[in-house]
């Protein structure tokens, strides 16, 4: 079966110029794969493929759009218009790099949450130092999150990673802020052991508390935290790899012998900087809703955009939706939350 | 007027081995201060120096014992002696290595917080791309925290960034998820309008909301997070330098070539190690008691601990007490919770 793919070619800070290249190399790696086009038709004609169709969308989200513009005013948006494709079946999952805000709250709005899952939640995977990646979730689109939330979140991060590996049980931390189960506030206190109950059932392999370290170390495969702690994470690990790497050049630049010294050295630093490219990991999902939406970073090259098309496609065609469902369904007894009435509406989420 | 150090010489992994070569080489760059080596007279007996004299104590508090074991049973530690030295003014500050949730405990039970004060708070400095150090609090004492706790991590760190540098105004960031002033949680939200309200008071310089990546690009001197946020924080930096310097390594040992290449790019990877050797930054501050300590990494190496030993006497000669104090007094109306009944006991701390 084809799978395919509805893309939002305008969002994101270059859009066309970017998206186009980048559909277009995942076209020519995945014989097997459709894609929508989903834009201003004049602007996406240098893309003619057999198996790229456009989809007209006359709007488009900005990234600096509040959250109301994109729900309220401008509903032919192309990224509307590429989540509308997930809605009625003519694509299996969206993949936009616009604004983080419009998109979580229009794929809310437009696909709702899965049953058993009350907040949609933002996952990606992180390079750890065992040379794979560890995916993390939430990533901001709670600020405020229970035991529940976070027993979702964990069940959610299994059926991703599965879906994208081989690995059909999957290891998941609880971030915390020691391994003694002691640790942590009283709603951490409460996930552990909301958690352990869940690794106990066979709902999930859970691994225990990890801490912030672990999550470069790789020691589980998922880490769930609540997407304040997440964000802050994402953002400091992206500051601090922002510093190192111009602290490393700084020095190699330094003087004519230090620059000797870089040509010297270029395939080691070349291939260090291809390990650390973050570029690599790019593509978060957005989980727990009735549909497949992946988020690209907005500054997002040909490259990174490919790597978020690629993860999307690999979601979709190991039904990612499915395992969701199905573990879910596992879960069911311990996912008490979610048949409660609806709690206070969510916060509108970052730009992750 | 000289200032006279107590150095608990027992704590941390390597015990008198470390601390007592560190001891020396502070006691010859500095030639007014003056040491009390806490701990075993035999242990201490290589180190003799005529501004150096030994104050017995015959317990020790591991690394892994309970706070309670260093509260109740060990009532001889090195650990507790240093600090009873600072609680009768024999010293200025105390310096230990050892176990932070006992030294934590032990100093809030000796010399408890400051009027105004609810909760100590653990605060130290990291690296930035400006080439300075962005001091954060609370980095693990407090889990849980309201936003009038932030109000005073930011009085606390303002007071001990103006005593460590020649800064008497230095800025301070609320670290959030965005920012724009409505992000984040409500808690976040409120500590925003309390902050905002003592910079207008003029009790400090407040910048406004930060992200993670702040912390590391140096926009503020100072960035408050409540103690879980701030743990996360600095494991996972503290896993991602590890994983970053351990691909590093790996590719220059890849092959004869690339280590030749290493060889060529020596100066230059040393003078980029150096810049990023977190023992410069040893020495974290426990903020909010009546009477200086300072928290070094336990497994801190002769050069590290001399950090810690430098950062509290520096903080000790430019009256970081008598700082607080005056801090406090002037952002008086502000704190309103700290006459309140006492809260809630707060958590055991974690291991920073």
């Amino acid at each position: 079966m084809t799978t395919t793919l509805a893309v939002d070619c305008m969002g994101g800070d270059h859009g066309p110029r970017v998206t186009l290249v980048a559909c277009r190399h995942f076209l020519e790696a995945h014989p097997e794969a459709q894609l929508l086009l989903v834009g201003a038709p004049a602007a996406l004609a240098p893309l003619q493929h057999p198996r790229a169709r456009v989809v007209a969308a006359t709007e488009v989200v900005a990234m600096d759009d509040a959250v109301e513009i994109a729900l309220r005013k401008k509903k032919d948006s192309s990224m509307r218009v590429a989540i509308q494709q997930v809605k009625e079946g003519q694509a299996q999952a969206a993949v936009s790099a616009g604004n983080t805000g419009a998109l979580m709250a229009l794929a809310r709005y437009l696909l709702k949450t899965v049953e058993g899952i009350d907040r949609p939640a933002i996952a990606s995977g992180l390079p750890n130092a065992k040379g794979g990646a560890t995916t993390v979730l939430d990533l901001g689109a709670n600020v405020d999150c229970t035991e529940q939330h976070l027993l979702q979140f964990a069940v959610l991060g299994s059926a991703l990673v599965s879906a994208l590996t081989e690995d059909e049980n999957p290891s998941v931390g609880l971030l915390n802020i020691g391994e003694e189960a002691i640790k942590g506030s009283e709603m951490i206190k409460k996930a552990g052991e909301l958690l352990r109950a869940a690794g106990s059932a066979g709902d999930l392999n859970f691994f225990g508390n990890v801490e912030g370290n672990d999550i470069f170390k790789g020691t589980t495969d998922i880490v769930v935290c609540d997407g304040f702690v997440g964000n802050v994470m994402l953002k400091t690990s992206e500051g601090l790899a922002s510093m190192v790497g111009g602290f490393l050049k700084q020095e190699f630049a330094r003087t004519p012998l230090t620059k000797l010294a870089a040509v010297a050295a270029y395939p080691v630093l070349a291939a260090f900087k291809k390990r650390v490219d973050h570029r690599r990991y790019n593509g978060a999902a957005l989980m727990g809703l009735r549909g497949l939406v992946f988020k690209s970073h907005g500054s997002a090259d040909e490259l990174a955009f490919e790597q978020a098309l690629i993860r999307a496609y690999d979601a979709a065609r190991h039904n990612l939706l499915d395992r969701v469902q199905a573990r879910i369904a596992h879960a069911r007894p311990l996912l008490v939350g979610a048949d409660e009435p609806a709690q206070a509406q969510p916060q509108p989420v970052t730009t992750y």
